[in-house]
């Protein structure tokens, strides 16, 4: 119990350092400095980890890493508008 | 076995992602665009993974994470030098 508390943790703490590139592309509107190539790197990283949570049972590694994955599917989706927009 | 190949996969995807604003704010020599408050964050995320991947046993997460929070600490050391220089 005390071991799922601290994976939560430790994915909540990973997750939120994904909001500041999502508030700067919302507020900006504006994607030049945002690399969509690492981007979706890190939306393969987090794929994978939810498959491995699957794989291994693990409901704090699931549950983050879907929070986590939603965060980095709107920066894409922003990154990609705002792109478009300044291109 | 394959279990751990998909758990190595995922944090290398995930400490990669990590790499654009290394590169970047060792190229630039500027940090103004960087939040160490959630370089902390991502500190104590990555730090909390690495303990849970000890409390479960766990050595992709141990590993692939102690590559990623070196990768960070890096970030917040060029990010504290040139935040200075820059103020």
């Amino acid at each position: 119990m005390s071991t799922e508390i601290i994976g939560i943790a430790a994915g909540v703490c990973t997750a939120i350092s994904l909001l500041p590139q999502l508030i700067k592309i919302i507020r900006e509107k504006e994607a030049r400095d945002i690399s969509l190539f690492y981007l979706l790197i890190l939306f393969a990283g987090l794929a994978l980890w939810i498959w491995y949570g699957v794989l291994r049972d693990d409901i704090p590694i699931i549950g983050t890493n879907i929070v986590s994955i939603i965060l980095n599917i709107a920066i894409i989706i922003f990154g990609i508008r705002y792109k478009r927009k300044s291109s």
